[in-house]
């Protein structure tokens, strides 16, 4: 079997594009409208995408006047989604800070058990004061303690996905004997930031867990994706960049004594989609007219930590900013926007029409056939898994990918043209199940078998 | 218009009979199926029920030999119910004890705006050590302080649902402005136990926010119920005893200056349906025999904090039992236990048979009609706003009750025939929309306008 692409649709109420809600076609309301995510996930299992993926931080992010806010619960609206699509995986984003690891545990649980086993749990460690004040702290943990709670968090959620085995129900009417107390695990975990003393309440799940996704790409991020993450999602702004971060990445994971190819690396892409070239550029340039660019310079001033006036939009970034090291938030995005600056010597004004495309992602502006080349050079360079994909504008960004650039790729051979028999997101994404901990004959059991 | 029964449909697993799931009709795999769960939301929606209703707690009880052990979460299962419905109304239980506010805001206004308006929260604080060490205490908190928790959780959560104006969302895309920053009022509480700074990331829902139900009927819940619920479940023996819980709880609502008519009241009841008197017998009987008694008696000693191998199978209660002052856990259960075995004079095997059916709850043995006439005299006497219905088997004791006493209680015009217009669950059940405590004009908007 040829090696093949794998795609995730990363959808965001009107699309990545800051401005895309300003568009005619664009639904303000899209947020929180159901309707909306069934379409986009419908239209994405058309693709035949391996999964779709939400986002998400559990704060109202600074104003609501510039652009829509607030975002319905990303496990609630997979859940949803679980039941108006048949294949594709969901990947709903969780904070480690700020949840707790049997609640969260048993949530992704239950999602893999109704989704007859699609669930996938982006892990993020939440940077920012703003989400830290609404859990009681008055400022957001150091970044380093942030992820080492958040490795403590895995391993303890691993414990309760693994405290029932397989085979613990066994059902005998007869005998009144339901399930088999010695195939019950009770953690009994006590560390440094959590104590969990009992088995979950949920069963092992069709995948055992949910496929475990990271997007950090600090020195932690990378640290903990090589440990326990199966799928990484990137901002790459350059093919060499990518090849590296995915050749260190598997170093890491190998290093950490797992199979390399059991991490799929999958940069960001923002397809600015036009039938010829001008026409793309017409819609790029269309969006770029729509940036408020007071916004992005307050935005920008805030990320880079410079006081309220310190950006002229038609200068380029001042000297003397502070290293990564310095920075205690969002690490990587922090040095990826500094080094895009710099290496392509972009203006404050060019700085935020870049980054109003896809905040630091990708933006590929060009025909179906280009779009399409980019992805296979990257591919087959290894420079990325697969991708994804963050249409600017939706649901029609997501339509033309679909109609237009699945195409081309399925007729390259590089993607799946049908999903043929029921697969697990793992299965999809030719991970293997993880085995339990506890049942020593685990790695025998096969994945279908398994499915309830 | 004439005053209307409401009904809530209570699911479990194969039915609130413990030993149900040894029935040959039972799925001993029905606690994690999907698709059990769609067939009885649809059932009870065919019957006309206000709502459905699942009960929760974060841990997996005592043994799993004994019978199905775990659940899906609730507010998962229910959003996918709500796909899968119409028109009735979804609560699930949650604990203040053991969640986070914001979060738990966050997720049941999701639901609130996938189900359309039809979200209800049944509070509950989760008594229990089993609990507690899930979640990093060494005990469970005294009842009291479980209940202060539950007030502020309670107080803050509105705060949260409050903080997005109704039309905040202005969405004006000429001018680039899409929220009013005006209508967004950050709760920035700082209290005893939790301290939440900023605005929910969700808008202002269908609901305003979820029903809110309680079921605890201590001294302490009872004081709850009065200044939060709008239904109360609860478990009653006797009509006068209902009578009188009824009574003292609108009086306690009134006192709170509340309208009394905005708390409804709905005992449990187990209905063990026949087409005869003697099929009725029968069938209770058959279930009694499947029940395994040293699992009772083991339950009834941790209930009561007696020593293991302290109660005789066909002997009373011991005298000399604590008081319910005493007791830090599940205070009213406990009470109401012991007064069911002193009022009848029940054994310890007698006991155990009836509260195997119900858990304390109460247990009516006959047919449509006569499960009819027992409803109908509870309502009409003031004992009773409603009931929850709680069949003994599942799916079949859910169909019974639909098929044959729901078209008597339809005939005698007690109950709707159907849900006619597009209601919220706070409209189903008679009650107001809650107005913003931000916004002054909050009681003219109409509860039906809202709806998004």
């Amino acid at each position: 079997m040829t090696r093949k692409l794998h795609l995730n649709a990363f959808l965001m109420n009107t699309g990545h594009h800051e401005a895309s809600w300003r568009l005619p076609e664009s639904d303000p309301h899209a947020h929180v409208d159901l309707a909306h995510y069934v379409r986009l996930a419908r239209t994405a299992e058309r693709g035949t995408f391996d999964s779709l993926f939400l986002a998400d931080g559990p704060q109202l992010w600074n104003s609501v006047a510039q652009r829509p806010a607030g975002a319905l619960e990303p496990l609630t609206l997979l859940t949803a989604l679980a039941t108006a699509t048949e294949h594709i995986g969901l990947i709903a984003t969780a904070s480690t800070s700020y949840n707790s690891p049997y609640n969260l545990a048993r949530r992704f649980a239950s999602l893999d058990i109704i989704s007859g086993g699609r669930a996938g749990w982006n892990i993020v460690t939440t940077a920012g004061t703003q989400a830290a004040r609404n859990f009681g702290l008055e400022a957001e943990p150091a970044h380093a303690e942030r992820y080492a709670r958040a490795a403590e968090f895995l391993d303890v959620a691993r414990l309760l996905w693994d405290s029932w085995e397989d085979d613990t129900v066994v059902a005998d009417k007869a005998a009144g004997v339901w399930g088999d107390d010695a195939r019950i695990h009770p953690p009994r975990h006590r560390g440094t930031y959590f104590r969990v003393e009992g088995a979950l309440n949920v069963p092992r799940t069709p995948q055992g867990y949910p496929l475990l996704v990271q997007a950090g790409s600090s020195e932690d991020g990378k640290r903990f994706a090589a440990r326990y993450a199966e799928a990484v999602f990137t901002a790459q702004q350059t093919l060499a960049g990518a090849r590296d971060f995915s050749a260190d990445l598997k170093a890491r994971t190998a290093a950490e004594g797992r199979d390399p190819d059991h991490i799929k690396v999958l940069p960001g892409i923002v397809p600015v989609l036009g039938s010829t070239e001008a026409e793309a550029r017409r819609r790029e340039r269309e969006l770029e007219d729509h940036i408020v660019h007071e916004h992005g310079v307050r935005h920008l001033e805030e990320l880079l930590r410079l006081a309220p006036g310190s950006l002229e939009l038609d200068a380029e970034l001042p000297d003397g900013l502070p290293p990564e090291e310095a920075i205690e938030g969002a690490k990587s995005r922090y040095t990826l926007v500094v080094e895009l600056a710099r290496r392509e010597r972009l203006t404050v004004r060019q700085l935020i029409g870049r980054l109003g495309g896809g905040r630091g992602h990708l933006t590929f502006t060009g025909t179906p056939e280009q779009v399409a080349d980019t992805i296979e050079r990257w591919f087959s360079l290894g420079a990325a898994d697969g991708f994804n994909i963050m249409p600017p504008v939706l649901p029609s960004g997501l339509d033309a990918f679909v109609d237009h650039v699945v195409p081309i790729l399925r007729a390259r051979g590089l993607l799946r043209t049908e999903y043929g028999p029921r697969q697990t997101l793992r299965e999809r994404y030719g991970l293997p199940r993880p085995a339990n901990q506890h049942t020593a004959t685990a790695t025998a059991v096969s994945p279908t078998a398994a499915l309830v």
